[in-house]
Order: C-alpha cells, then structure tokens, then sequence
C-alpha cells in the first residue's frame, strides 16, 4: 500500500542561493510562435556542420573500435580532443599542454568547477559590471563576495583589479564580452595581466567567443600572458555546435588535479560520443574548420550589420549601443529611465523578444538595459523584429531628446 | 611578455573534501595489455546497440529538423525523452509524470545534484555498508555526517534507518546493489518504506541495475511505495550505453524545482545529441528494448555463471560470496585477513585486476574484501581471471581453513 506521508525534504542552506536562470525562465515565456526573438543567446543552427557531424557519426559507429564512443572514459576528457585543444591554444599563444586540458560538460560545468575548487562562503570574486550571468549563477551557490571591477570604455580598470589583493577570483570575458560585446585590446589585456600578477589575484578567463571576431582576429588571450595564473575556458558550443555539450578548460598543474576530482563527482565523464564524434570529425576526417569558421563569421557579420542598420533606423534616437566587432549580442542603454523587464510583456505581444539587461549584474542592476542576440535571426527578421522593438519603444514613452547628438554613439 | 609570478591560487575548504575515485585512478594502472580487469564496471561493449545507434544517428540528422540536436535545449530535458522515462516507471508500478523527470548527465549528476541540494556541513546521511563511492564522492564536498545503516543478510535494517529520524537522507540502492549484488526483497522495501516514512527520512533510490535481473525481476521500487518522500534516479548507462551520459532523477515536487535549479548551473542541459538519439531510437525507429534487454540479460547470465563456477573452482575454499541475481558484481569476503589492497600490484604482475573492497565503505572498510565484475570478460576470459586471482591468494599464503563447511557460503 503506497505510503501517503508528506514530503519530509528538509532543503541545504545552499540551496536558497541556487536560482533559476532568468535567461532560460525567461526563454520559456519569450520563444513562442510568431515572436521574433532577439532574447536567447542560440548559435545559428543554418550553420550547423549538419551533414559533416552525421557523416563523422556514420564512420565512428561503423568502425568495431567506434565502440569506445559509447563506453565509460577517461574523466579528463578523450585524449586525442585534449591533444587538438592544446594545439589549438598553442597557435593563439598559449603555452598549453594536453595533461592540462580537462574537456567539460561545455562551459557552464568549468564555471562550476572553478567555483566549487576555488570560492569559499564570504571569497571575493571580481566580475564585470554587467557579466555572463551563467557565470554568477554557477559561482553563486559557493556564496562569494561579489565585487564588481571599475571599468572605462576600454573594459575593466587594472587598478580596480590591484585594489582587491585578496580576491580569490577576477572573472573576465576578455573577447566580445556577453552581454557587452567589448573586446579588451592587447593593451589592456597586458595591464590587467600586470595588476593580478602583481596583486595575486588568479584570473578565470572566459572565451567562447574568441573565434566569432567579426572584423580582425582578438589580441592573444589572458592565458597567453600569464599561464600560471590563469584558468582559460574555451568551447565548442559557439565553433561546432552547443548540442554537443563539449567545452574545455587549460589550468595550471597547481590547481589542475583538485578540478579534475570535482569534475569525476560530477558527471564521471563528458559524453564520449560528442568527444568522439568531434574527434573523428577533427582528426580523422579532415573537416575544414577554418573554413566552416569563415563561413560562419559571414552568416554573423551580415546578421550583426543587419541588426546595427535596424538600430540605427528604428531606435537610434532611443537608446546608445556599440557596434560588437564579434560575439553574438549588441547591449543596449535606453536613453530614457524605462525599466525593460517590466516592459516584456508588452514587446511579446508586439512580436518581439530581448533580455532585460538587470539580469546581467551582480550588484546595482541597470534597469534600463537590454540585450539582443543578432546570432539567431535571419537579417531580414532582424530589421523587422527591431522595427517592433522600436514601436514598443515609443508606444511606452520614450521620445527623441532634444539633443540627440549627445546620446546616440554607435561606432 | 608572460609574466613568470607564482601560482597564485588558493583552494577552497571545500575542495580538500574532493578526493579522486579510488577505483577510477585504479583503472588507469590495472587496465593494461595483458591483464584481465576484474575491476572496472564496465558493461559489455559487444552489448552495445552500435548499429541501431548509428542509424538513429544517421535518420536524426539527416531530417532538417535534426538540427535541434546539435543547438541548446531545455535544462529539464528532451520532453519526449522524458514522457518515455515516465511511461517506463509507470510500467513497474512508479507514479511518475513527466514533469518531475530530470534528465541529467548520467546518474552520477543526479546523486551531486541531490547532495547540493540536500546536504549541508554536518548532515547525517545514511548509507549502506559498503555502498556505491561514487555517491560517497558525490557527498563528500557538501561535508556530511555518514552513518551506516546496520543491515542483516536481507539488507539494511529498518530499525535502524527509524534511529535515525533526524538523517537529512538514506541512500540505498536496492536492487543488485554496487558493490555487494544483493536485491532488497519486496517485504524488506516495504518496511524500509515505512521505517523511513514514519521517521520523515527522505530515501535516494538509485537504481542503475534494475533492468539487469538474471533470475526474476526485482520488487517494485521504493518510489512505487512512497512517491512523495522518494527520490528515484536512474539510467541509459547500463541498459544502452553509457558513453552517451544519459540519466534521470524522479523527484517529488517539493525539491524538484530546486535539483532543477543546480542542473542548470551545473551545465545547462545534457547534451541535445544524446538525448534526441535515445528518443529517436525509442520513439521513432522502433527499437525493441526488450529484445535488446533479453540479449543483454543472456549475455550477463553466461558471464556471471562462469564466474560463479570460476569462484568454486578456484577460491571456493578462500572466501565467502553470494551469488548476484543480477547486476554486474560479485562481493567477496576472504575467510583471511588479507588486505586486497596491498595485494593489488601482485595480481595486476600475475595479470588480473579487481577493486580492493575498502574503497566502498563510508567508515571502517574491511580490507579483506573485493569486487569482481563480471560484466565486462567474455565467460572464457573470466575463467582464466578467476584462475589466476586463486594462484595470487594461495601465494600470498591463504589456505583452505580446516572447516570448510564453515566459510564458503555460495547461494
């Protein structure tokens, strides 16, 4: 006879600072039929290497030794992939080796286990004012410190960096930032590098996107100037495919083993088949990734341009923006104090869909911010879905000031 | 110019909790050529449904809607993987809906996410004596207080699971359970059910080898008896494959939305490409899992026979065992206090590998005890394992005791 006692769960203090994502709440309300959708931060599936990831996954699955794509393996990840990481590192500057590739459930896990290894409750943690929230959301649980860095129009201040010796953690996105879209230049990069070397302070470099430049190529990464200090995260989410859940992580041997011993408690292993499957794809082959990467840097470049020719037609006396130079988002400040979260609702019934940018901030949101994604849409659903970002825009108040020269500066 | 400053990180409190797995860096010595593993837990990889995955995989992709296994997806899961998983509990007398299935990157994922969730510094937290480390692993960053269910020949005693009303959790593993083999009866559920129920212990059910019956299916789960206090976790690793990663958790809605919660900050999703994968091969191309299951179920008897007859053979007279109904597992107690551990570098010389016993015990391991699986040899290899694991005990100076009839207990 079933038992009919109620639920005795009895839940861990941490778990009140778990939240769910906005982004991904969010997207439940936001993505349905016939609203254009500038909101989730979705690579364009028309450039999936459809064809290619079907064909390696016929080749894998035909050969007997394809089997291991289905077993148990190693928790550090498959090591011809980690070899083909390392030498993909290697080539934008970084001294990388396989043994320090640890391949992870992409990059949300490293996050995760970067928190999990290196916050303690009350660590500070430097972030950028807005960050990825994927990231607060995956530190949060450990309850840091969050402390945000100063920042110029040149990205985040090396000297509000120095003033934290203590940190435990500077978190950047030094290559066309979510939401931002800034890229840090070299100069910059070299003067941040400086200020946590000397201050101490570890830096977690986050860089899905370095390989979306849309216009030249980023200054070599963080990782690339200070390898001791540095945890860099890439992925194959935003090169190949998100589906596939295949990211990485390059660490020092000083905290390379306790990372890849949270990584065993977590999910044993990152599926083999993707490992595998992008493997034979890589290596066996002979896929064309720079040319898939051209290919899709055109797709992004027509879509970014497309989006910076809506904006500036339709909301260009609204709000200020810069044009991204690679990445996925254009981040916008409204010109007017509107609050965008409380106008979705209306935008969603107009036919359009962005994130409110509140979301993207550890302390001190900015209420009228916002986030658009031109990686998704098509150019032609851009120009229509900023058109109804615009009439929304207008309908809930907001006018042309006066002076528009002082506020418009997209570059 | 990379800056050459000393590693400057400093370690959580939490991360001296994280150990690595015993048994996985174990492997990576004993599975060399020429030595028959005993140790890993391996499923069997002619097992595997390789053709049938390859074509799913080929079907999947070559459908332009294909495309959203390659592009993020919900953090719940792949909806209608999950109305299967649902059907599939129903079907042994669980009241699941669909909406309180979580897939998650293999079983491993759910038992870190429970303990995030669950577990603060200092809870108690039943476990079976030995028990599965994995979930010991899994626990042991949130720093919980362990205590060892008693247990008789039947499994663990209710009476003991009631003395402890205050436990935040009861990890069992009630059918062909990891390490020992042994499957909790129907009366024995249903008095743990109540035993735990009455003293408001939430129970973790893992169920991994419960489609692995030899001789009879097991009794219906712990969540067919009380849904609302049970989390129910199971998977695709043994009764597919497990390089796919592919698992689920069945929660009550009173922590649902939680284990959710830490899901998404843990890797957002499982990967699209496994998950439409099993779909499409359960829902689309009518794969006959039973008939799958009933070869798998042939294959392990014949395996778990050898090794049974191997054991009689060759160590009957050195240890006790049980024979495991199902499962992948025998558990042997020498009837000598010899410690398997530092045994281990001689058998692995003589060419067969096991996993020393002490690895599964929360507190006082039994160094004289060990685990064979007899899942991954083909019967012949097992034979000559088995063989070879009685030459290295009579060397290490085991004798048979002069009555016999008191030791081996095989059933």
């Amino acid at each position: 006879m079933p038992t009919t006692r109620p639920a005795p769960f009895r839940l861990s203090a941490r778990s009140a600072l778990l939240n769910a994502s906005p982004i991904r709440e969010l997207l439940k309300v936001v993505e349905q039929p016939g609203v254009l959708s500038l909101a989730g931060g979705l690579p364009p599936a028309d450039a999936f290497p459809m064809v290619a990831v079907r064909d390696a996954a016929g080749r894998l699955l035909s050969r007997p030794a394809g089997r291991v794509a289905l077993q148990y393996g190693p928790s550090e990840g498959h090591r011809p992939l980690r070899e083909w990481v390392a030498a993909h590192l290697r080539a934008r500057g970084v001294p990388a080796q396989a043994e320090h590739v640890l391949i992870t459930t992409g990059s949300q896990q490293a996050l995760e286990l970067v928190g999990k290894v290196l916050i303690d409750p009350g660590s500070i943690v430097l972030v950028e004012s807005p960050t990825y929230l994927g990231a607060l959301q995956a530190f949060a649980p450990c309850a840091p410190d969050f402390r945000t860095l100063e920042a110029d129009d040149q990205g985040p201040l090396p000297s509000s960096l120095a003033s934290h010796p203590q940190a435990r953690l500077a978190y950047l996105v030094p290559s066309f930032q979510n939401p931002c879209g800034l890229s840090l230049g070299g100069a910059r990069r070299e003067e941040l590098v400086q200020a946590a070397s000397a201050a101490g302070v570890p830096l977690l470099e986050d860089d899905p996107y370095g390989e979306l430049w849309l216009d030249a190529p980023p200054p070599a990464p963080l990782a690339a100037r200070w390898s001791e200090g540095t945890i860099h995260l890439g992925s194959f989410s935003k090169m190949l495919a998100p589906g596939l859940r295949v990211g990485w992580l390059l660490a020092p041997p000083a905290v390379f083993p306790k990372l890849l011993q949270a990584k065993q408690a977590a999910d044993l292993h990152t599926p083999s088949l993707s490992q595998h499957l992008i493997a034979q794809l890589l290596l066996e082959d002979g896929f064309d990734l720079d040319g898939h990467l051209q290919g899709l840097r055109d797709r992004l470049r027509r879509s970014r341009d497309a989006m910076q020719a809506a904006l500036l037609r339709h909301v260009g006396d609204l709000a200020h923006w810069r044009r991204p130079a690679g990445g996925m988002f254009f981040w916008l400040e409204l010109a007017q104090p509107l609050d965008t979260l409380a106008l979705l609702p209306q935008a969603v019934r107009e036919g359009v869909a962005y994130v409110p940018g509140a979301a993207f901030y550890a302390a001190q949101p900015q209420p009228h911010t916002l986030r658009l994604s031109f990686a998704t849409l098509a150019p032609e659903q851009i120009e229509e879905a900023v058109m109804k970002l615009g009439r929304v825009l207008r309908a809930a108040g907001m006018q042309a000031p006066a002076a528009r020269e002082m506020l418009a500066c997209p570059v």
